[in-house]
């Protein structure tokens, strides 16, 4: 069982309001809204997905990660890295 | 007529791909898939919405933004002030 | 002359302050500080560069973009062109 | 004993590499560097005060968040819940 089961409504309610602001955002667009306020948009999404990021992350973290380093040894740190690497990406992305 | 509309196509085309990634995500989730996978599609999906902001504020830049400091002013000015501040937003969402 | 040089000296006091920042997370580091602490005033350092990129970005925009496109043809459109470059860089980084 | 002791210099030398390019920055705004140039610069030294935090956060977790978890109950809660945190505020700046 995948760590974030107990809150995936939330999850799934947070992506059902991201889809929502890219289907927004394809009207706007088809209706040569101002490019300004598409813009803004645009920032709105790209925040919504980050927060999902986050409340994801922050689970994986509390479930598959403090159950990985409880364990310890080499299962432990490749997990680590794996979190790591997907936090490096967010960061840069 | 806004800027953007002789390549509306392209953005129309660009914003669906994003709308498929976050309905691929709804269904990651629903779907219990292992946490990192699905921040993978998180950094892609914020990705494919960054390069459509990007070849919108071009186009604004090329348009709006040249045809405004063509005639100078204070309109000018305002429309310099108000793309700068959409590109701090996206800079720092 | 660059189209900066009029608030040269407020580009240099964020840079300074930038520069400031960054030598206080070598101390932290040196003295052991709490990670957690020694984050947050990364998140601190990299909004002072981002505010120098967003104020110099502007001026730029309004000096030489402004001129090129005023004069029209190919070379507005790789003012154009190289202006959208540093901005993708600076959303993407 | 903070969790990044042990690798004290890595850390120091790339801090010691991004305040160097800040100090390049102002250099360069001095010189009425072209804008473009000056905005790429701000990009590597972004990257590179992201590089430092990413390597400390992945010592933080390997380290305190890692113990705190061993440990569990609400101390365990409250790691997480910081750390947490700290990656979204370097996420979203």
């Amino acid at each position: 069982m995948a760590g974030y089961t107990a809150t995936k409504q939330d999850h799934l309610r947070r992506l059902r309001r991201a889809e929502g602001q890219v289907r927004g955002l394809q009207r706007m667009v088809d209706e040569d809204k101002y490019c300004i306020d598409i813009l803004t948009q645009v920032s709105a999404a790209t925040s919504a997905l980050q927060s999902f990021a986050i409340a994801l992350l922050e689970e994986h973290m509390a479930h598959c990660v403090a159950d990985a380093t409880a364990k310890g040894g080499a299962e432990a740190e490749a997990k680590l890295k794996e979190a790591s690497d997907a936090i490096a990406r967010l960061i840069r992305s």
